[in-house]
């Protein structure tokens, strides 16, 4: 089950890929050589929007939620990446604590957390599941939307280890992406915790992660001769905003301009008809929350109290101060007729998976990762690491290595924002700030 | 296509299946730091023999040439395992050269080399063909069973370093076993050779392999509390046979006597009632060629004629002098009610699929590596890295996985191996000797 491409695939994305493929030797050396210098994230998974004319990563997630979604198929692939993961982090020792977000009535994430911990098993690890759910004395037993049975113990910590009862782990495997703050409980750990708690939305942003993916592009695109601009989103971000208060919004209107005169100017030079748009999104958000489409600045004043509502607070009841502008790239895909956008999953530095992320409500300018969602996991029908070379850009297995070349794009992004997220929170001062 | 076992699956090996899963994450583990300490084998593949009561490796290829036979399927894993092989031996380059056997009629074989090919090609590298072909001036393009083409080019010599005309690749993958002795073209090369020429069957002897095997079985038997014989079968050798002089027949008699009453002793300890035997072998021998099947020393002397042509001489007209006695272990495995062993493929630390060996025409106690040998490459229903373990032993999922386990067992004892056999080649007197 493959979805096709509503749009022709005529002009740019076409060129893109086929200099992608032509290049690949180059690109993998390129790859490998970023590797040595950067230490890859554990896990990640990336949004892409594939305009036609325009593929390019919106979001980066480094505490992906996923892993049910993903075709059984590829599993082995996960469980082969995971041991090249696990190895870097516990090459002597044998038990993960795997630390999951604290829903319990989202029954399809808790499949993601039974699939990622038979994952770790299937590495070679005995796994436990460590809960931050406050209040949780011992253990519980919840059912998976598939029916498995997930075992959700609390998180216990003696000095400076943390555990479960009778169980501790050589590292922690944070699935939960800390949008409520770094937990004490986690803090000053000897154990490894990858990724890192810095990490977690209470210390990202996604202009961070966008600023340094700016740079990556741009050395991309000098590798395969190419305007960046086809791989990379132009954005713009406030610092001070409150919608709740409409504090920000010239900052906002101002903002959004600039970046819809950007995408213009662009438009035109490669004479593209499409009418421009952009994604004012939290820059600490997640979960498809606090994200709204707009065409032009006055989209952004006078907002309505509905809409300022929804802007205003976002995962874990934290307000949104902080804003990135992102230039809106169309999804010109889709599935069954339904607008579309691939997920794709990464291992260590292997791309394992993916799948389609659809929205029977939503049109090709809007955010697809809300309400009413759905996920089609065997949309991808190859593996990303083998085009056939022999046949045309837009075939199915072009088309997703090109993906899966893109996608680690960002997570190369994602490996560098994250040193750096690590290394200010390691500075003198910040340490002095917390201690 | 799961061939099903014709045995009943009771008794001690349904007890190994058990014990491994058990005790999966210690093995995992101890996997692990045994490939710390020794450089797991480019790739490698392994015969396995099933008899219900034992599992054994009875031998290891280290230049596998079935790439063609595996699950298509399973071709992803081959690439992820191959980026991490390459990775160790070229970080920095990006191009490979394959050397083949210098057959050009064996179109399975050649269909071999282009799936090698493409995995390589798939993992990143630019690939060229580089071929021993003695007078081989230009290149040459051949067929290959599948109807692929391949260009084999003749392996060109500058300095210190190879290649074909016009690609200095960074590597060298011997995927010939240089039966003939290590060519003068390939002496010396400042580029590295995977698997180094050293692991080539002009100085590699089974019998050495399974020494080193014995040491890893008994560690391995500590670990999981079995009796090491389950996975190892007894074997002895004769260092100076001559078959067409009628020399060593003595010699191997006594060695053929000692193998059966190890045996004979370790079936009345378990109570098994089937017959023992042993598979007489040249030491160095490949390709099925030299192997005979005795039952008592009686099957030894008086060889008639057309048998001791049939084990003088082997592959490249490689006279026999040196014989290894292996306690047979019968294969109680079928598929479509022909006789079937197990041969499993890896790729670095990686289980990458495998195949059965099937033989319409032979015993359980026979080798199945001969003339009118199939293939059955969709046999391996699931991957070696994921044991059902909710499962029954015996299920599908835990028998390969258990399958997995020994395979990795032999490449260890290969990686071994290897490493004394460069060291004895870097020896100082080897060293004047050579000069």
């Amino acid at each position: 089950m493959v979805p096709h491409l509503t749009t022709s695939l005529t002009g740019p994305l076409q060129e893109l890929e086929r200099l992608v493929l032509d290049r690949r030797p180059e690109i993998e050396r390129w790859f490998r050589e970023q590797w040595q210098e950067h230490l890859v994230p554990f896990y990640s998974s990336v949004d892409l929007r594939n305009s036609g004319f325009k593929l390019a990563p919106v979001d980066t997630n480094l505490f992906p939620g996923g892993f049910n979604n993903l075709n059984p198929d590829f599993l082995p692939l996960c469980v082969h990446a995971a041991m090249s993961a696990v190895q870097r982090v516990c090459p002597d020792a044998r038990g993960f604590l795997i630390v999951p977000e604290n829903h319990t009535r989202n029954l399809h994430y808790l499949q993601n957390v039974a699939v990622l911990k038979r994952i770790v098993e299937d590495a070679g690890y005995t796994v436990r599941i460590g809960s931050l759910i406050p209040d949780l004395q011992a253990p519980m037993e919840v059912q998976t939307s598939a029916g498995e049975t997930v075992r959700l113990e609390p998180v216990r910590r003696q000095g400076d280890r943390v555990g479960v009862e009778g169980f501790d782990p050589c590292a922690v495997l944070l699935n939960n992406d800390l949008s409520a703050g770094i937990p004490s409980i986690l803090r000053g750990i000897e154990q490894p915790v990858v990724p890192p708690v810095q990490a977690g939305w209470s210390t990202r942003r996604k202009s961070h992660h966008f600023h340094v993916y700016d740079r990556v592009a741009d050395d991309f695109a000098k590798l395969v001769g190419i305007d960046p601009w086809f791989i990379n989103p132009h954005f713009s971000q406030c610092g001070k905003v409150n919608f709740a208060e409409k504090e920000g919004e010239e900052c906002l209107a101002s903002n959004v301009e600039h970046v819809l005169a950007e995408v213009r100017e662009k438009y035109a030079q490669y004479g593209i008809t499409e009418t421009p748009f952009a994604i004012v999104k939290a820059d600490a958000g997640t979960y498809g929350m606090g994200i709204m489409t707009v065409k032009s600045a006055d989209d952004v004043r006078n907002l309505n109290r509905k809409t300022r509502n929804k802007m205003a607070v976002i995962k874990e009841g934290q307000p949104v101060n902080e804003v990135i502008i992102q230039e809106g790239v169309y999804t010109f895909e889709s599935v069954d007729g339904a607008v579309a956008e691939p997920v794709v999953y990464m291992i260590d530095q292997f791309v394992v998976g993916g799948f389609y992320r659809v929205h029977t409500g939503r049109g090709t300018d809007e955010n697809l990762n809300s309400p009413g969602a759905q996920y089609a996991p065997l949309a991808f029908e190859t593996d990303c690491h083998s085009p056939d070379c022999g046949g045309k850009p837009g075939d199915p297995p072009n088309r997703f290595y090109t993906y899966g070349v893109v996608a680690r794009l960002a997570a190369l992004a994602a490996a560098v924002e994250v040193e750096e997220l690590v290394a200010a929170a390691d500075a003198p001062e910040v340490q002095a700030a917390n201690a």
